[in-house]
């Protein structure tokens, strides 16, 4: 048997070769991973005196030859096939080893294009469709974590049709992945992100148990191994749902940085969010906003769950925690709820992936945008648009009001005080709706508006939602502004002394 | 110079290789392009003929040869390039032009996986592989569309750097979405559609003006075609939001196949439908729910617009029209009206892509599952659960509440009468706070739920929800059952007289 060996990441390579040798098998290489074996002291060949073609233009061109493709692709039981490959001295070539060269590494690393180019791989993803093609004759090697098993499987004659199948339809998921990080950097360098391909590729996390019902399959895809790397189940599994509620509350979560903050979220709408000066403080008046809706929520905690934190939570049925962290001492407090779920980053603050992109399924394809965010300068550079200015603090209760707004279905409105949002109205189809619901919620909570700091995703289109504001005591209103009416929703600021503030930009979120 | 032209798809190729022999091209193919290449007077070579090596393995083995690669990939600036080139005897290759074998339309003709795997292009995506890298040096043409523009550029001299890149990223879109095609056929055929991997890919149809806000880019990404051939701007151009609006009341509005269906959608949410004998009756209904919702909403015609029905829409602001075909007539009643956008598919009724799969973006993926649908046999199946039964007209309307509710965000009730949604409540934290809402709207726009059908899209989780039925004369309740407290629910319904049904299958939508 003849194995051909080119890798780019030489990891584990050495003890993969000279397991194949030892198997009897004749080893072909190219480049460094033929250097790398003889000084190993594995016997290889080199590829261009296989063939007998030298290898050129810089490595351009060193496998791309009738004897090595020749000897991946001719059919094993086919008469013909083998004869002609006797007749023309292509011998069989049985195993396909390659990784690619580090396209993606190389545009981390340099802008310089021509450097780029010349790490785009030819011979390699080649090699890989011709062994994958014909994978009922050659296995077809793409990933270093397989290494062992087909050493394992060779020594026991276990490499058998359903396995070759399963590293083949891997092979295509690599040359697969490669092109589309290809072209997506060519699109995203030339064409500002949007060219006429898109591609959106996952890898694959976990399968859920279902998907939104119990007849639906589903799973979750990561990028970059984001999940892999930051999110541990420590108790239970997520599901599907779960993970989109998951998704809401970190987002929210993350929206101060290092801040203790702490996010509830209910059927992906936002029902408590606070930041004060720990995160036991935070999730006490996170949860004062909506307790009702809390109960089976799920809790995002920007730091370290602790005992105390957990004994807190406990009081309560939260559905789902995910902590930056969770002490041994917090897991125990929950040992007895058998339902509730508990997720980790293990970091210190929860992270956010920040993909630079989002996008939607619509039947028949997806809309696709710049991800929205709250810039910082937003804030910084808002438009005092009345007579009254905010105070200090007004002003650091505007700036949760705000990110809380951005992030919670539109229409809506967030009422803040003292560091946490104390009233939230949210996905209707008039914002006025959404002000008066959020009143009307409050009031039935006990709750007490006055002081707060009203925000609004996108602009008031009357005064109306200002009047009901007063009615309340807020004391400073935070929103896009751009209404025809403007005029009139400033004259209403003025005259119920409310500070008003623009901020310009606008984040719906549907 | 020397073009190398091996293509499946032969449309137009005869007439661009022609171009090329016309400029004193020397022209290089393969199997059946050579044939017909000759066969229309066009001077051609083939490959076998021009490597001296044979073409092996029932063609699986022609181009891969470093006469052709070499040709290929060597740089025209580099002298040792050059210098190696001639001394290996290779001449240069400046034009590639190749498309796949028809991998896609054989998986849609044969199930026989021989057949497919040997439609696997191996030496097709190779060379466009190389040729892409080479794109300073090497025109990559994939597209039968680009024949023409390349032939008059080159002919003008303005074959430039930035249309060569330009057609590199083409072939790199190409590439990896064919490899994303088998990978996504493999995972489908063996691993039940959730593979290690999964590709998303998409085709833009056109920028939106800008994505969810200004602050956005956006585009639409279509698969196979959809929009291409089913979505016609009449009027306006579609922006971002309408966008996934429009998927909404399509859905919807297709919820009866051919049926005279017509759905009202605001802020992504339903707040009309209705079924009539008519679309003039669907809408004039459908428009009752909520009046004050549709103002500035979109409006789905499952048919054709005309004049009586375009004069009754334009008594009041929908912001967008989306129809099966619209009449001259009916587009000129809008004519005035320079806000109002009308989209068609051009077709006698509505169509869905009717994707298999559905996703949704999480912060470092996606979650991926199949499509909910309603099956047809939902209702066929369900169980009469308490001692009523329902009236062949309230079947009727269960089965439009039962659709509407599978399409309207969790958590949501309907309540449908005479072929037509009176009232709904949805994207609520709580059942009962759904069907209070909805209540609550109906009285406001005084509208008589007596005689309704209410229909759940997850089981009542207490009977109060049946209470609050009873109490506006609902006589038929449609849910999925599977409560601890059903029991309870099913007492209530008897209680009241209420005929109640379980479909034994949920609708959550997030």
């Amino acid at each position: 048997m003849r194995a051909l060996i080119s890798v780019s990441d030489k990891d584990g390579i050495v003890e993969f070769a000279s397991g194949l040798a030892g198997f009897g098998w004749e080893i072909l290489s190219t480049g460094g991973t033929y250097k790398l074996l003889k000084e190993s002291g594995i016997n290889a060949t080199e590829v261009s005196e296989y063939t007998a073609s030298p290898e050129m233009f810089e490595g351009r061109v060193k496998t791309l030859h009738p004897k090595i493709h020749g000897g991946i692709l001719h059919k094993r039981d086919d008469e013909n096939h083998v004869a002609q490959a006797t007749a023309n001295g292509i011998g069989g070539i049985d195993l396909v080893c390659v990784n690619l060269y580090p396209f993606k590494q190389t545009t981390i690393r340099t802008d310089d294009f021509d450097e780029i180019i010349e790490n785009i791989d030819i011979g390699g993803p080649a090699m890989l469709r011709s062994a994958a093609k014909n994978f009922k004759d050659v296995l077809v090697v793409t990933d270093i974590l397989d290494y062992d098993e087909i050493l394992a499987r060779l020594n026991d004659s276990k490499a058998d049709y359903e396995f070759r199948r399963h590293l083949m339809i891997k092979a295509y998921e690599h040359t697969a992945a490669y092109d589309s990080m290809i072209a997506n950097y060519m699109n995203e360098r030339f064409n500002g992100g949007f060219g006429a391909s898109k591609f959106i590729v996952g890898s694959k996390v976990f399968d859920t148990r279902y998907g939104e019902n119990p007849h639906q399959k589903g799973a979750l895809y990561e990028f970059d191994y984001f999940f892999t790397n930051n999110f541990r189940a420590l108790k239970g599994e997520a599901s599907f749902n779960n993970l989109t509620d998951i998704n809401g509350a970190l987002m929210l979560a993350t929206s101060f940085d290092e801040a203790p903050a702490v996010a509830i979220i209910k059927h992906s709408n936002p029902c408590g969010f606070a930041v004060k000066s720990t995160l036991l403080e935070s999730y006490t008046e996170a949860l004062k906003c909506d307790p009702i809706s809390a109960y089976g929520g799920v809790v995002a905690i920007n730091g370290t769950l602790d005992k105390a934190l957990a004994e807190k939570i406990n009081e309560i049925y939260a559905e789902v925690i995910i902590a930056a962290n969770v002490t041994d001492e917090a897991l125990a407090v929950f040992e007895a709820k058998k339902r509730i779920k508990i997720f980790t980053q293990d970091n210190k603050f929860l992270v956010r992936a920040n993909d630079k992109y989002d996008f939607r399924r619509v039947d028949g394809g997806f809309v696709y945008q710049e991800r929205d965010e709250v810039k910082d300068d937003e804030l910084k550079n808002m438009k005092q648009m009345g007579k009254i200015s905010a105070t200090n603090e007004q002003l650091k209760d505007a700036d949760i009001a705000w990110k809380v707004a951005a992030l919670t279905k539109s229409n809506c409105v967030v009422y803040a005080k003292n560091g946490a949002v104390v009233a939230i109205g949210m996905g209707m189809t008039s914002r006025v709706d959404a002000a008066r619901a959020a009143v009307a919620k409050a009031k039935d909570m006990g709750l007490d508006l006055s002081g707060c700091v009203l925000a609004s995703e996108a602009f008031f289109p009357f005064r109306d939602s200002i009047d009901i504001a007063n009615e309340v005591g807020v004391k400073c209103v935070i929103e896009p502004g751009g209404s025809i009416r403007d005029d009139e929703v400033i004259k209403a600021a003025n005259e119920h002394k409310i500070a008003l503030y623009f901020t310009g930009v606008r984040h719906f979120l549907h």
